[in-house]
């Protein structure tokens, strides 16, 4: 029997194998060479087509394939390269299948040949797949090496290389091309990309910096625009630190919005609280035109756990009135948290925090404080679900090629199982939770007294991490991230700023909020220099199931902040 | 310190104690003496107008209400006087506050002075609560020795008779008026209503007969129209059983239709299936009505656990207008479920599907037989949610006043508490459940190429239990239930027939379906002459969050039937 090492190798060199020799790079320039491979340096090995194709975002694509203005081949193909030169730069994919990829992107054109008109709304458009996704002709690994040639760790159940997960029904259905399934850190519980297989998945920003996780093979491909758009899932911030790790929206929705049916996942069956999936991309548009497209599939009839929530655009609509209007008619009115009273975010997140505020006023809209119930208890109890099970899952997946776990989230989970929670014990749990939720409710429904608008804060702003774009292994805080999932509510990471040496200098001194040696940790790893010209995100969080709200009150900040971004 | 049977009997007697003198009956016949408390029986007792009132249905009594034809006091005193009757009868409730209610209702009929107006579309609407519902002035015992002068079994919380739960803030702002809390079996988890303080609920249609559970003092206290129109809960049948077995109306919503926030529970924090709240009444129309005048209250806002979708009329319409066509164009269509394969329905629930089956005929529908995954597989996954905790939370609420648990329920709890499941386990559950979720909804999209309407069958019929009105300690069968509540469907327990000697004989021989001795049980104690005049009901189930498309047809298929029911 092969060790794990020859497995995992044997693995990471299939995925390299996918990739066409023509665009394979001679060399892959080091870090100290070459830091950002974003932007000018990816774009020296495309075409100009290429590149026009793949910097134009989701809705812009849909706006020429679905009119025949672009083949939905050449989309694909100029996509399929430049995400094959961002795997090549940063590690950032699982699996490749470009063959089958173009091969229903000729379907497509000839589909639209014959008829003269698009399949779906997303005819022509590449989506790239966190590794979770079920895709026919591939593997989901999600980077245990136990897992490869096996159906989610088991072998022989007729359904490896076959099914499919349900969304990806759905999202063939519309006219969305697949061609590429992208990184996570095995176990997915962790803010990096690191796994035995692929290795890490770097910043394509920053080599020097992380690209997030758990979704951050999704956040890095897009970053390089190797994608236009992608899907991951978040269970404690994993669509939304990628996502502001590397410069994009990315939106958790509120359980139950869109269908998780039929995706591999770690720790089966919690469902204190529950992973979601959802959009990342380069415009609010993006996230948008996917969500609004998979309610037209009903998911609902083939995912039971998703609500019966068609995409309301009435309550779209009514946002869209108010930002139109500029406070000339109702304000809107945003909450902003500035700190969670555990871990000071560093300066350039709350210059970002500053940046927002300013936005929101010159927008003509209220800024209050952000007064909530404390975050850190409910952080503590978001915590405890993650361990419910004693790391029974995490260790028997790990065990399956007797592979070693990575170190940071060994710090969770230790070097094997530890008792599990009793059920009267979780059920203490799901009571703090409920509680927690109400208490939050109430106190979102209080603010309708503060506003001065008359109604309550239609969305607040916080950090997603109290730190750009981190180093490897230096900042465990998921604190801003967790309250969130806790609490089920949609949040929509905003990109806002760029970590700069000029205006984010090092704190004069520490003055510590808490006590807690996280504190002093996060404000000591702060270093100008290496964090120059990383992206900055903040989140937009607002009342469960809101996202059509949301999206839209996400657009107008996005859109109103002034400087790079 | 008291024993539990002093404490029970205080508690006891100040029940009956609040019952005004004028209102008590020198004495209660034997069942013997009087096996129909209902009707004729009951009326006795009552003015003309009282009963004119008080046999006057939810729907109706605010037509006259929300006018000023009638007032608001005279209506809730007419009810108040009929279930004080009804207690004595049958040991309906477990708190009685007509003084309150009376003030509450004159305070309504000011309000109507005043604005020559309703003050909402429940205005001057009594509505009993089961004793999971906190309501100001009076305590929540759910049939508890050692919750009696308690919050939920802990003293001293400031929480004693002060808090009141969300939706009882909801029907306030509607115009309800809340007078009585009525009975059931400690634990809730029981299909009969008995408890330590107020002993056994019986049938008031045949006091042989139990009134069912845990829902039973509502239905019991409606059967005898001691009110209009009532709330239960339901986790594995609650609703539907005591519906059905006092020949009313009664819905088991989707999880998150209503708010369940602030209600006392059993086992709380079990959130693998949960149970649910839902109204219990006299006609289709009742139901509808409250549940509409709720969601005008917008719960998801005070209620986190709450979904927010508001009464969907368009749903409702699209459904009405094919009733109205008849057949004539798309046929609705329904599945037929006959039995689960283990326990055979007796004679008169056999009887019930039939008349079912002619009514959807009669007007103009389609039938097909339901073919769903194995029931008996649902069911044992849910039985295990019952008993995560090992019976820890039961022991600990029986133990604080040291009272025995009822027999029945200790078929399920035993003696004390076992060993509890750990977090694997639960997930390994919470996993089958979504499986087979997804597999039921499956056949159920199936059912297109079945029904020859070109749609998905619309609903399906199938029995509530295999027995009318059961006799004490005799069927243990929750099936039929337990599915409904893993599959999160909501489910409308109607009215169908009466048991009759003449009609439904003994089966010549029995031919077991399935080799379980529950199913030779059922068989076994049939006895035409003890169920002749017992009410029998059936389930209509629909798929899940359907609320609205399955009152219109529930009320299409109650209107439709002939003869007494």
């Amino acid at each position: 029997m092969s060790s794990w090492k020859e497995v995992a190798q044997a693995k990471r060199a299939s995925i390299r194998a996918a990739i066409p020799q023509k665009w394979l790079l001679s060399s892959v320039p080091s870090v100290q060479e070459q830091k950002d491979v974003t932007g000018k340096y990816i774009q020296q090995f495309l075409t100009e087509r290429e590149i026009e194709i793949t910097e134009t975002d989701a809705v812009g694509i849909v706006a020429k394939t679905t009119t025949g203005a672009w083949k939905a081949r050449e989309v694909t193909e100029a996509f399929c390269h430049r995400a094959a030169l961002a795997h090549q730069l940063v590690n950032c994919l699982h699996e490749i299948f470009f063959e089958a990829a173009i091969t229903d992107a000729q379907k497509l054109d000839d589909y639209y040949a014959k008829h003269n008109a698009p399949i779906g709304p997303l005819h022509g458009l590449p989506i790239s797949l966190k590794d979770q996704f079920h895709v026919r002709g591939v593997e989901t690994t999600m980077g245990y090496v136990g897992w490869i040639n096996t159906f989610e760790g088991v072998k022989g159940t007729g359904k490896e290389r076959v099914f499919e997960s349900e969304m990806v029904r759905e999202l063939r259905n519309l006219g969305a091309v697949l061609y590429v399934k992208t990184a996570v850190p095995h176990t997915l519980m962790h803010g990096e990309t690191v796994n035995n297989v692929i290795g890490y998945c770097w910043n394509p920003k920053n080599r020097r910096l992380v690209c997030g996780g758990s979704s951050g093979g999704e956040g890095a491909l897009i970053a390089c625009r190797g994608a236009p758009i992608g899907l991951g899932t978040d269970i404690g911030g994993s669509i939304r630190v990628p996502s502001a790790f590397n410069g994009l929206y990315g939106i958790r929705p509120s359980v139950g919005r869109l269908p998780y049916e039929g995706m591999a996942n770690a720790m089966q069956g919690q469902n204190s609280i529950l992973s979601v999936v959802g959009p990342m991309g380069t415009s609010v548009g993006g996230l948008r035109l996917v969500m609004k497209a998979i309610l037209t599939q009903k998911p609902w009839l083939h995912d039971p756990a998703v609500h019966e929530i068609p995409w309301r655009s009435e309550q779209e609509e009514a946002v869209l009135q108010l930002i139109k209007s500029s406070g000339k008619g109702r304000q809107l009115a945003f909450g902003v948290y500035r700190h969670d009273g555990v871990v000071r975010p560093l300066p350039p997140v709350r210059r970002a925090l500053d940046i927002m505020v300013k936005t929101i006023e010159k927008l003509g809209h209220k800024v209050i404080d952000w007064v909530p119930p404390p975050h850190d208890y409910a952080s503590e109890i978001a915590l405890k679900t993650w361990i419910f099970d004693g790391g029974l899952d995490v260790h028997q997946s790990m065990g399956l090629a007797s592979e070693p776990l990575d170190p940071a989230i060994s710090t969770i989970y230790g070097s094997e199982p530890v008792r599990e929670f009793q059920a009267s014990e979780i059920a203490k749990v799901n009571v703090q939770i409920r509680e927690y939720r109400k208490q939050y409710s109430d106190y979102w429904n209080s603010t309708a007294e503060l506003t001065g608008t008359g109604e309550v804060v239609d969305a607040f702003i916080m950090p997603v991490t109290p730190f750009p774009a981190a180093t490897p292994m230096d900042y465990p805080h998921y604190d801003y991230c967790t309250l969130v999932n806790l609490l089920d509510y949609p949040s929509i990471a905003i990109p806002v700023t760029i970590s700069s040496k000029t205006l984010d200098p090092v704190d004069e001194k520490f003055v510590s909020l808490s006590g807690n040696p996280l504190d002093k940790k996060t404000f000591d790893v702060y270093d100008p220099e290496i964090f120059d010209g990383a992206f900055v995100g903040l989140q937009l969080v607002g009342r469960r199931l809101h996202e059509e709200r949301l999206l839209a009150l996400a657009e107008m900040l996005g859109d109103g902040i002034e400087g790079p971004k």
